[in-house]
């Protein structure tokens, strides 16, 4: 996929930036190493959506490519390892990308030295601080990206924007599971900030306003990255609960176990009848066995809400698309956006 | 103290950043007001002694008084909340400043709004994503305060180092604490990290960059900034094993509690004898009553390791102002310098 080519460029900066702060680190102390090594494995692989989408958001609004385009939409996969590795440890998830989460990773060095201490109490500190360190490192290299001075200025105001909507769509999104839900309405609000902006919307902006300051880029990003972002989270939502762990890397029903307040979910809850309201209160939030999982997909099904977010993801699709057909950008720019929409929310991960 | 008068700045430029923010919290959602007040109340009061280092290091450099410089200075304290709301978290500690720690603040949210799932869990969930906020949000507030852009870009590099060196500090720290530490020169390379180059050298090099290219201005502000920094922490030390709870606002004893490998401890492990030695085996890194407490401050004190701490301080607070004497800085500055010397290492918090 030729929107996706960015790839091995977007992994180099991302090697070299590693590379660069391996010494810093090794100044303080050798025993920094799993710092390093944690974040560079972190960071290999994955669809580099973010960067995608902002790389391809300078593009369409005129601008060049360029190795310092490239390094500016590299930073927005440092903020996305940031936000992976915190989101581990505040869901208490042992398992990223079919792998052990950074937190699990901190365990199980404390646990093999025979430390002292609480070996969950020094995984979640050392993932609190890896993840501190990718925050700081993300603005880091989109500031030193080498593009103009005057155009990073103007990006920095959008990045900070979406920073701030990250995490606000982060605590919107432990604050609803907290109160138990309740609306649908709701759950659109935290999957439009904790994903639609930041993962499309924002990044788009990015791209837009580090190449042109002309406004009118940041509706015509609106109109097209807003309903794709918000279909690719609820492409993400469906994954959540009927996805195959080899594909997903997450443990089968994992979303259904922790009780997340997806769309899916409050559709489901609205259109329950009693007997299937009580399997709900059953089996949603508690630990699960896969005979558990598979009433609850039953139920998800029967409801019939399945069938209407997946609607609803063919209604979002669509007005993302009519948005990108109208939309005033460059014709190479508008081949990649199709592309991406689809990667974004392709029943595959 | 003159060197501090610049504090009611600070806090009114804390107070203009948070009430900018609030309106776009709350366009997320009502439901934010949690996370502007609980950092806009975190941020009130402290001796704002990074942004004063900062700020002084910008005049001592030639640099001219100004509210930009303020906002510039003032992005420490939103990075240091942030560090101390994540310590928080790591530490378990429950308490900051005689108050609930912001965990613990959410933690109490959640069990007075009888809401799903565990406390604890939400409660931590909460404070990582405030502190991520903070984070974000000091180098926004650095960025956007309006200094000159290529001034600003020289300071980030200065910031970037110091961000990093911050997170390896506090790694450091919690590793040296699970590995049973074992020297006073690995304690005191945590120090210099953790606090001595992130609280005292490195803010007095962001002032001094922002305000000149001239790079000299980096060593004078280490001579003199280092050897306070360590003496600083040290202090620190010293208080949180001797100090008076009301007023370090922290339990008596916790540091003793948390096992914490402090260059006080590993000293006092070294000069132990045998009898010593089974006394901190028995009591140092367990859950300890005022009874523990004393029998530790004892042990520390008849090693010796207390008045060699404080012969350490003496030494290196003569070694910074005899540098502070033969340093190239205005004498305005020169005068706030040694304030701040003062205000650093008293023995009061």
């Amino acid at each position: 996929m030729k929107a996706l080519e960015i790839r091995p460029r977007v992994q180099e900066c991302l090697d070299e930036f590693i590379q660069e702060q391996r010494p810093l680190l090794n100044k303080v102390s050798a025993s920094l190493d799993p710092l390093a090594d944690f974040a560079h494995e972190f960071l290999s692989g994955g669809k580099r959506l973010r960067a995608a989408f902002c790389y391809w958001g300078y593009i369409g609004a005129g601008g060049k490519d360029s190795n310092e385009l490239i390094c500016a939409s590299t930073a927005l996969e440092l903020l996305q390892a940031c936000a992976l590795v915190h989101d581990d440890v505040m869901d208490a998830s042992d398992t990223r990308r079919g792998k052990p989460s950074i937190h699990k990773r901190f365990e199980t060095m404390h646990q093999e030295s025979k430390w002292l201490g609480d070996k969950k109490q020094f995984g979640g500190g050392g993932a609190i601080l890896l993840g501190d360190l990718l925050l700081s490192w993300a603005d880091e290299m989109l500031m030193n990206s080498g593009l103009p001075a005057h155009d990073l200025f103007r990006g920095k105001k959008i990045y900070d924007l979406m920073r701030t909507e990250l995490m606000a769509g982060q605590y919107l999104d432990i604050f609803e599971q907290a109160r138990g839900g309740g609306s649908i309405e709701n759950a659109l609000n935290v999957i439009r900030y904790k994903s639609a902006k930041y993962t499309i919307e924002r990044p788009l902006h990015l791209g837009g306003v580090l190449a042109t300051d002309n406004k009118q880029i940041l509706q015509t990003y609106t109109d097209y990255g807003l309903p794709l972002g918000e279909a690719f989270q609820l492409r993400d939502d469906v994954l959540g609960v009927f996805g195959d762990p080899s594909e997903t890397g997450k443990p089968a029903g994992d979303d259904l176990r922790e009780g997340k307040r997806t769309v899916l979910i409050e559709m489901t809850y609205q259109k329950a009848n009693d007997a299937q309201k009580s399997e709900l209160n059953k089996h949603f939030g508690k630990d699960l066995d896969d005979q558990g999982v598979a009433t609850l997909r039953e139920v998800v099904t029967a409801t019939g809400a399945l069938s209407e977010v997946e609607t609803m993801i063919s209604n979002l699709l669509n007005q993302s698309q009519q948005a990108l057909t109208e939309a005033n950008v460059t014709a190479q720019a508008k081949e990649a956006f199709s592309e991406l929409a689809l990667a974004a929310t392709s029943r595959r991960v």
